[in-house]
């Protein structure tokens, strides 16, 4: 009985073996030591090549990452990713698919996705800094260089997008020290093949959200289509299912305790190569601001928000996505405290100090001087910026105003945002404002916000906006004029379409009070949009001297430096590991079916069906028995590092197949975003579930056949 | 890292095979497979014999257990065994034990205990169930029946208690089927010799409370004196340290995982011999009244008492109390839910229906239907039982004023509770109330609970109380009534006392409005004594009835039936052994040093001093090192079956070493006291963490020296 502690030691030793980082593919070779360390036994040239299996098998879903799973374009990835375009857009009071979920019978079952949802397929990834700062200087003038540079990418996008099936986007790493263009193939036709019910994909909710241990079947299957001469086009039914060029078998054997395990996907932001100034001012100020704006928004949703005309439907997708960074941030914050990070990145910060004090030119230390004051600058802009705003519906309409005024210039001359490119992505914004959208609502946000907006000093306030809003006067005279600009008819998304066919000079005459504010409004965004223009040009020269700095302080201890994430395809590698966060707790690598019924109660999250808590009470595991924990696994740990936008990769084995899909974080460890900690773990949905789901609940023959299952 | 699963299997099918049991030393001769199977390897003889080691060694202080560990009559307990009587005692304003600790250097140093706190040593136990039942048959009448009994008890008692240094008690078993006749030493100058200050004695305080991972240095060291003669006496300074039979080593090797262990101490009461009909009340409808009741009981004390008049002070150990219970009960709550008790009961119960169908007899199917009527009975009234009363100031006058009538009566007839024997207790009861009453907070509490009593059906309240106290009127009146009572002279202990020495002739006469009320309320007590004295005659009975068919059902699947515990030594053996009581969740069998500062915040019940998280942080583990976990084990858990009263037990090994002082039980299973529970556990302070506090922290070499530390 006295080896479970030295197991457990082990176990948590082992894992500060295992290295952090969210790697692009290219520093793979670098890492032939480490990934041998952590039991990876294959050739490491399949993971450098972006279009090698397993690599070209992930795809993006703009926001989260996916895979696929057969030769006829079928797509796993998370239950959460596919609510809004798939679930909530084909779901009414009658039929209401959170609650039954879906499974396609057959292809002609699937259903269609709302406007804009896409797949993404990477087809190149090339380094082009030199091109985007061609013609820029270090002495360049910040107006200037910021001219340049969106000129030098409007260029090379379009260079680069050559059909409009083809999008092309230039990434910025390291804050601006690099560039990269990504090419990417939009499938626009999606279709939705299979999704739990709710008391499966989403069972514990916002309880067990970024918590463990967790019991969610956070899974759902997509299939990509294509027109029959391989193009893609948008939903018809002549279309034919994509065929990708490589995708993932499924393990039915699934993965053990220690076993090497990897995460390629698109994790979105995190802020690990931050300057201690911008760390502390996150951690002791804005953190805290965050909580409030969030905890109001989701308390503003509750009040405002009925059943009866649907706006609950409505903002289901915004109050969760508040609730859900409400949790992170507050988790972070515990962390932050915990795990004593600002007192450790101050020490870090020092060292580095330190060695510039040293290494670094007169120059460099000059730059680093100027790049903390502009950091001390924003935040002290960074309150009125958050609660500038929050008017869908103004927004909305700003942006159909500037839209048409660009839409008199040539093309290439518009503003990045209102070429033709992004014409239908503008459309398809304000579609989806039709499940997503009410104006009651939106006013009362907004003027809730704005009341925050009229408390801050007016010098950080804009004057043209503030003066039009009364927001130096009486409240009451503010909530007049809003309520004036709120009786406007252009009010949801079939009005927004119809203000969009206007003329410049038709929306110019127009005495809509919407309309005519968004004009009178219009100077003053353009004056701000340069100012910051500016001000990020400065930005990126300043960053990219810090990190220039940064990487010789990494070489000067033979350290590997990557990238915060920033949406584009990263590795992480790790192992299968329970972890313990709190003295005398363990949690356990694995969770079985026998925890659903010990969490159910019948009450939303935790309304597990008759049906499956008979399968799990007759322990009807098939083949997906696991025997060391004498169940079928439902979610497991590994020490893979993600973060948001990673949900729905897959985890892969060291044999290329999926033995899970990524879905969360452990709250306890979530300020992993600022600095890695070894305790942090990723929260996979295990494949085992997914399949005995499929087979034992769903009965989904079908999927199962197409599926290619390994042993 | 496999292993670790099957570990974890076997630790947890393991411990279903710890068997169940607070047993009496008699039955442990039949416990020899058993005892066997957990790893005991020693001559089982030792085990069953009260006045042999390690037995000899177990004292009671009343309500706690604890362990002589010197031969000068060193005693260990827990914490919060001594908190009232030793701390708060020796406590004030200027000099707070609780905040500093307390350790005495020398003898001379020791510190008094209260008035009437008592070391209790057992010396005899016999079975007297005939004698206690001489002259009753089954067909007597109640009041005659219940009249014989306690006829028979007094006489029995006063046969048995020779001199003033020694009680004797009449215990009854399993509902009074059994009677047993316990003779103890008491020995009545019991000294204060070591207290750690409460961030390490109550570390985590009501926050960790029956909650698991612990760090509760939950020990205390007193000192037993007798005069020189070696009777027992009030403190003197003259008298010298008792020398008992035996004491227990201390280990300082402590145990391992899976170590044998077993715990010899009173537990208070349990639960799990009662009708389905009582388990179904009590979960239903009881623990929610209850509930409420001490809810309701913390407001009060913390809306009506204060710093300033000192009321706080006094209130402390009363608010404890009903911190404790009513997390106690919620966890009951929870517990039956989670273990689906009331519908494994209803089984069981179903199944001795059955038994009782084939094998009982007519006559005593008739006992049990009767059993189940008089249950019915008690419940409908309970709730007016609960809210009668609740007034220290009254309850203490009426016993004043009923002593004094029993005292005109010779001593062999007057009502148990006022005899001679009694006398000491009841000065030291009001004695007591110096520092835990205040007769503004008390009146709050009874207006509160009145209002409650007085919203109850007037059928089940008390029609001459309820007529003095205006219940059936407004309450506003009732409140003038009250104030008018509590108006009397007579409002602490020394006015008491005062009291006490008055004839019944003198407090007739008197026109003091309690003293009046206690005389005008005085018959009617008297009528409902007997009423419940009647009836619970008549339960013991039908209870006894009960009891025999339950042992004949207990045979015939050849168990061993044992008593609810009942204050009477017990006996419960185990192993040290974690749990794991989620999916996903395993709570180690150890915590760590480790812990302490983990948990520490600064601020109550988690302000670690400086001094001792330097030493944790300077991992200075002296000779307590335990391998295994990498630090010195603060808190350990065993599946031992106890419960309250059991609070101060030595932990022992095979060797009858001091291993732990068990403390506490674990919230998710404390419904155990109505049925055992696999998972449940006790927590014990480990020896080892005592050790070290004692040789880090407080440098008490004197203790350590006195000590008998075996390695």
């Amino acid at each position: 009985m006295l080896k479970i502690f030295l197991l457990t030691l082990l176990m948590i030793s082992y894992t500060t073996i295992a290295d952090e980082g969210m790697w692009e593919p290219y520093q793979m070779e670098g890492l032939k030591k480490e990934l041998r360390a952590t039991g990876y036994k294959k050739n490491i040239s399949n993971l450098s090549d972006l279009f090698k299996h397993p690599m070209n098998a992930i795809v993006s879903l703009g926001g989260c990452s996916a895979a696929f799973v057969s030769d006829q374009g079928l797509i796993a990835t998370n239950y959460h990713c596919i609510e809004r375009s798939y679930l909530q857009f084909n779901s009414d009071a009658k039929n209401n698919l959170f609650e039954t979920g879906f499974v396609a019978r057959s292809k002609e079952e699937e259903k269609k996705s709302a406007p804009g949802a896409r797949v993404y397929v990477t087809l190149e990834s090339n380094e082009i800094t030199k091109q985007v700062l061609m013609g820029v200087k270090d002495e360049t003038a910040d107006i200037e260089r910021a001219k340049i540079i969106e000129e030098n990418i409007k260029q090379i996008i379009n260079n680069c997008e050559t059909t409009d099936e083809i999008e092309c986007r230039v990434r910025s790493f390291y804050s601006g020290e690099t560039y990269k263009l990504e090419k990417v193939l939009k499938i626009k036709d999606v279709r939705l093949v299979y999704a739990p019910p709710a008391y499966i994909g989403e069972y514990g909710g916002e309880i067990d959200n970024w918590m463990y241990p967790r019991h969610t079947g956070d899974f759902a299957l997509l299939r990509a289509y294509v027109s029959k001469d391989g193009s893609s086009k948008e939903f018809n039914k002549d279309n034919v299912p994509y065929a990708s060029n490589s995708f993932l078998k499924i393990s039915s054997r699934g993965v053990d305790d220690g076993d090497f395990v990897m995460v390629v996907g698109y994790p979105g932001r995190t802020n690990r190569l931050l300057t201690f100034n911008e760390i502390k001012y996150d951690l002791e100020v804005q953190f805290h601001e965050v909580v409030k704006f969030l905890k109001r928004g989701i308390d503003l949703i509750n009040e405002h928000s009925t059943d009866e005309d649907g706006s609950k439907l409505k903002y289901r997708g915004l109050k969760s996505g508040y609730e859900n960074y409400y949790k992170k941030i507050s988790g972070q914050i515990n962390g932050a405290k915990n795990f004593k990070l600002l007192e450790s990145e101050k020490e870090n910060w020092n060292n580095f100090l330190r060695f510039i004090d040293k290494e670094a030119s007169s120059e460099d230390k000059q730059y680093l001087e100027e790049l903390l004051e502009l950091v001390g600058e924003e935040q002290l802009e960074s309150r009125a910026r958050s609660y500038y705003g929050n008017s869908t519906l103004i927004a909305t309409v700003k942006r159909i105003y500037r839209n048409a005024i660009e839409a008199e210039k040539v093309d290439s001359e518009r503003k990045p945002g209102y070429q033709e490119r992004d014409q239908e992505n503008l459309v398809n914004r304000i579609k989806s404002l039709n499940y997503s959208f009410d104006a009651r609502v939106d006013k009362e946000i907004f003027l809730d916000r704005l009341k925050n907006y009229a408390n801050i000093d007016n010098s950080y306030r804009r004057p043209v906006y503030s003066e039009l809003l009364g927001l130096d006067g009486d409240f009451v005279e503010t909530k007049n004029i809003v309520e004036g600009i709120y009786s406007s008819k252009f009010n949801n998304s079939k009005t927004f379409l119809q203000l969009m066919e206007l003329s410049i000079e038709e929306l110019q005459k127009s005495e809509d009070p919407l309309v005519v504010f968004a004009n009178k409004t219009y100077q003053e965004s353009l004056d701000y949009e340069k100012k910051y223009e500016a001000r990020s040009a400065r930005r990126q020269l300043l960053k990219s001297k810090f990190i220039g700095i940064l990487k010789k302080y990494y070489e000067a201890s033979n350290k590997q430096l990557y990238s915060d994430a920033n949406g584009t395809l990263r590795v992480t590698y790790g192992n299968v590991a329970g972890v313990s966060l709190k003295d005398g707790v363990i949690y356990e690598p694995f969770t079985r079916l026998e925890g659903i019924p010990q969490k159910h109660t019948g009450k939303k999250p935790f309304n597990a069906s008759k049906e499956l808590l008979e399968l799990i009470e007759n322990k009807d595991y098939g083949n997906y028995l696991y025997g060391p924990i004498n169940s079928v696994p439902v979610n497991f740990l590994s020490t893979l590092d993600i973060t948001n936008g990673n949900s729905g990769s897959a985890t892969i084995n060291s044999d290329f197949e999926l033995v899970g899909l990524a879905f969360d974080g452990m709250i306890e460890t979530i300020i992993a975003d600022y600095k890695y900690i070894p305790q942090a773990r990723t929260i996979s949905v295990d494949s085992r579930y997914l399949l005995w789901t499929l087979e034992k609940l769903e009965k989904a023959e079908n999927i199962l056949e197409e599926l290619v299952i390994t042993k």
